[in-house]
């Protein structure tokens, strides 16, 4: 979706359509006053000062259809520049712009800007005329504190978004509805996959019951997956000592984003940020001969990071996650065979969840800062030469991205393009030259010979909570049968006469591994049936006295009005084609 | 097993033993002088000076042999009392000893302890004659710092135990050995289970892949068997605000045995010891009518305690672990249902781990301290009153602890019988009903009022590592098939003959869903089966000419020397049976 601070003409569009609207509101409200009015991505809003009115949906409309009046009339909008003091004379009755002014830097050219009746104090640019700004729409309202100080008085802060047309308008609006229907934090609510608490804490999320399935479900999933594919799990604890991450070196550069240490008796831990560590000090607890590699640590990892109280956002953004997390120890030559068996991991995952639209990024080292990198000329440009000939040799859609690698390797970062067109990085594969140096691991070569392993970190499903909320979004909250956390909801029409056969289906499908919930609520039909689709269940079973008579199943889709009906067999049948193909 | 300080007898004896190896020792090395030589839980031990001697097991034979001599020999041991002055005089050429006199408090009574040519300052009191403290055993030997300050000098340390007979001797020495044979610290680190690094940090265990393994089937079982009785499970973080811990009381009442706080901009959060203030906010996260309850939360959750580094012991004791918790949320007039139903998923899980010689213990208030305890006569009576007819219902084995209920409410806890006669607990179930209170919970009645639940906490499995520790010392590290982090070992006879056979045998049984590995290294056949055994792994398949001829299989048990030859399908029935028993 358009950014529209990002835009250099929405964002001055924006801008005037902020004046306009101040216009509108000082037409209906003469005694208001205007403190701030900036274009931010989502369109602009205004704080406004109207005494005691709390504004309402209907004022709303009222300042609308204000603004459509003014922007019909169609006056043109005039800058002038100011002294400071001509500014203060003319502003001199409103507290708020000689505020502003007062602490404008000295030197600052002060400019105000003139439409019709109306003049506001503005750095500008404006679009011409306040014709151009009839295309919008007033989003919602909230109050806002004076300088955001929850000490001072709360002012009416009104949301708008402008656009050049009416269909650009109207294609924005449709996409914040779908975006708003596709938000993961809604539909987590909604579906009872999580929750949070400010008393137990801000940016950690609590799984409910229905979270839990869908997430031992992925973890499951990915576990088997992984040790089908030669990898090793472990489980490891979440926090450090001080000192382990001075070894890996995240003590001195990754700090600010790590909670604060904790002293116990002579020595200070710390929640880990990542397991790099861990999984560091696992490999080195043994000897390792060249037969015995690659050696493949693979762990659900729980992580800690300290992110401010402003930044977080729901799953995506937390304090605590989870990560799919491995690394690989191996000789140099193996590098390029592991690479492109965890691509080949990725993309199998990958066709399992339907993504289909994604491309990679293999980020290089800055050639002309060779000396902001570790590890010698010679390494680097060997591998980055293998990671890009298993990327030619898989056909794979990849671009390149010179000068971001990280300082320790190149990587490979997958970007998968979201349903509300956003690029996700969902996947990553970084060698590491440093790490196994920084804590002197070490394996016996052909001639009984130490030599240092090379350590690719890779994660796949990324960070889970992260995962689930993109799969909440891709799929607006219909997960595929086999991650449903009920995939099967059984109505029986009557509860009288189909409540036995409905009973005797929830059994026998439990028994087969099927996630089954039965409504035998004392409702009407047409509520169970509404509310089966209202909490996203995959597949809807109505038994009535057809189905009992005939020993028969009929069923709906969650996105679908259409009803099947078929024999238990053959429900059967379909449901396992569903699990096996993941749909 | 004894514990030697605790017995009035037998600290006596070993106390004097301690006296007669300092004796052989002094025989031995004229030079010798002494530091402290107390009894200990596992026997005695005496702090020695021997100038540059550094003891190896053959002086500790000699010393073995000289203590036989004098014991033989048969001295009265003889005790006198002096002044302070007298004691400085009588040791004045060693400055251990005169150190330890001018640290005793003004008033005591100082005495020696004479035997022959030997006399050593001792409190006393002694056994009369070195004759009985003929049955002993030297144990071990290490150095020790002097006064346990690294900056001092290394002294000798020899352990030693003593018996009254023979017999008495060669069966704790024979338990000795068997306790060591089953110490889940030596198991863990054999089979690969778990490792700790003092980088990472004391007390926080590192789960190797068999461990994962173990822990992950261990973790599937019982989250199914829990979701099968109608618990949701759920996940929730490892940490939580202080404010959190303040509502429940944990932070005044627990807080020295957490991990200190963490200050994250203006809120402070804390590793969390236990996982009830979490559930106590997700039943408070929705409406409750007292049609939904119970309500089973039930989670694997990951805590953390302090504890001194000192108190540490392997998966026993650690910093670091990991429940299987649960809170149950009904009326008062579903406790006994409740209860009962927690008791029977106890019994149910004892029988699938063939646990067979337990009791339960069932602790109440005490009647006559009452003001100690949260909540009201007739709550408490009715509660106790309720239990004891469940457990009478149900014929089980326990007894009352009066005293002993938590402050909160009543609570039964199961101690097992281990297999080296320690009894542990590991199961728990506790009423609650302070915590509704303070989490201000509530459900409506059928009346449409609120109305507060009561909270049963339990725990089957008790914590997953200690849980563990336990298995590996009751099985000494056979586990049964459906727990072994390998439950086959294929071996092929010969590398060039028989291989095709066992990887077929591999991926047959691989595709059964067994955990199976295959031994294809160029080694020995009995080299090979004899680190199958040291591996413990349940079942090791040998597979030579005629089993390749006749498409049969010979297998042996891990804890036997019998070969069974079978047909495929018979061993897959025996694979089968043992994995549905859990032998």
């Amino acid at each position: 979706m358009e950014n529209i601070k990002e835009n250099a003409e929405l964002n001055k569009l924006n801008h005037s359509c902020a004046h306009l609207m101040a216009q509108a509101v000082k037409h209906l409200y003469p005694n208001a006053k205007f403190w701030v009015g900036p274009v931010i991505e989502e369109g602009f809003y205004y704080d406004m000062d109207l005494g005691d009115v709390t504004l309402t949906d209907e004022d709303l409309e009222k300042i609308s259809k204000e603004m459509k009046k003014i922007a019909k009339d169609g006056k043109r909008i005039v800058r002038k520049e100011l002294t400071k003091e001509e500014a203060l004379e003319m502003f001199k009755d409103d507290e708020y712009k000689v505020d502003l002014i007062e602490n404008m830097p000295e030197g600052e050219v002060i400019s105000c800007y003139t439409q019709g009746d109306f003049t506001d104090l503005c750095r500008g640019p404006h679009v011409e005329s306040v014709k151009e700004c009839k295309h919008f729409k007033l989003l919602r309202f909230s109050g806002a504190y004076y300088k955001g100080d929850a000490n001072n008085k709360v002012l009416q802060r009104v949301y708008g978004v402008c656009f050049p047309t009416e269909e650009e308008l109207e294609k924005h609006l449709q996409e914040l509805e779908e975006q708003k229907e596709r938000d993961h934090r809604k539909l987590g609510k909604e579906l009872g996959i999580f929750m949070f608490s400010d008393l137990v804490g801000k940016g950690l999320p609590m799984w409910l019951p229905n979270g839990f399935i869908l997430r031992r479900t992925l973890v499951d999933y990915i576990t088997d997956k992984e040790l089908a594919h030669g990898y090793q799990h472990v489980m490891t604890p979440s926090l450090g000592s001080v000192d382990l991450y001075k070894t890996s070196g995240h003590w001195d550069h990754y700090k600010e984003d790590m909670f604060p240490a904790m002293q116990l008796d002579n020595e200070a831990y710390v929640l880990r940020p990542m397991n790099c560590p861990h999984h560091m000090m696992m490999f080195k607890n043994s000897l390792h001969s060249y037969r015995d590699l690659p050696v493949r640590i693979a762990e659900i990892a729980n992580d800690f990071r300290y992110e401010s109280s402003g930044s977080l956002c729901g799953l995506e953004r937390a304090r605590a996650f989870t990560q799919n997390d491995s690394h690989i120890f191996c000789t140099k030559d193996q590098i390029k065979e592991e690479f492109k068996a965890v691509i080949d991991l990725i993309l199998d995952v990958y066709k399992d969840f339907g993504f289909k639209d994604y491309r990679f990024r293999l980020s290089l080292r800055d050639k002309n800062n060779t000396e902001k990198y570790f590890g010698n000329d010679e390494l680097w440009e060997q591998s980055e030469k293998e990671l890009r000939e298993v990327l030619e040799s898989m056909h794979a859609d990849y671009y390149e991205a010179e000068g971001e690698a990280a300082f320790y390797g190149p990587k490979l970062d997958v970007q998968v393009k979201s349903a509300i067109g956003h690029d996700v990085s969902l996947s990553t594969v970084q060698l590491d030259y440093q790490l196994p140096e920084r804590f002197e691991l070490t394996y016996i070569d052909e001639n009984g010979e130490k030599q240092r392993p090379v350590v690719i970190h890779r994660a796949i499903l990324g960070s889970l909570d992260r995962f689930v909320a993109f799969l909440l979004e891709e799929t607006k909250g219909i997960l595929p049968l086999w991650l449903a956390p009920i995939g099967v909801n059984i109505i029986p029409v009557n509860l009288e006469h189909h409540l036995a056969y409905a009973k005797e289906m929830e059994s026998n499908l439990k028994k087969a591994g099927y996630r089954v919930s039965l409504d035998d609520r004392n409702e009407k039909l047409s509520y169970r049936m509404r509310e089966s689709v209202v909490k996203k269940i995959p597949v809807t079973v109505i038994l009535g006295q057809k189905e009992v008579d005939s020993k028969l199943i009929s069923y709906r889709e969650s996105d679908s009005e259409e009803t099947t009906t078929v024999s238990i067999s053959e429900f059967e049948n379909y449901l396992q084609k569903r699990i096996e193909e993941k749909i």
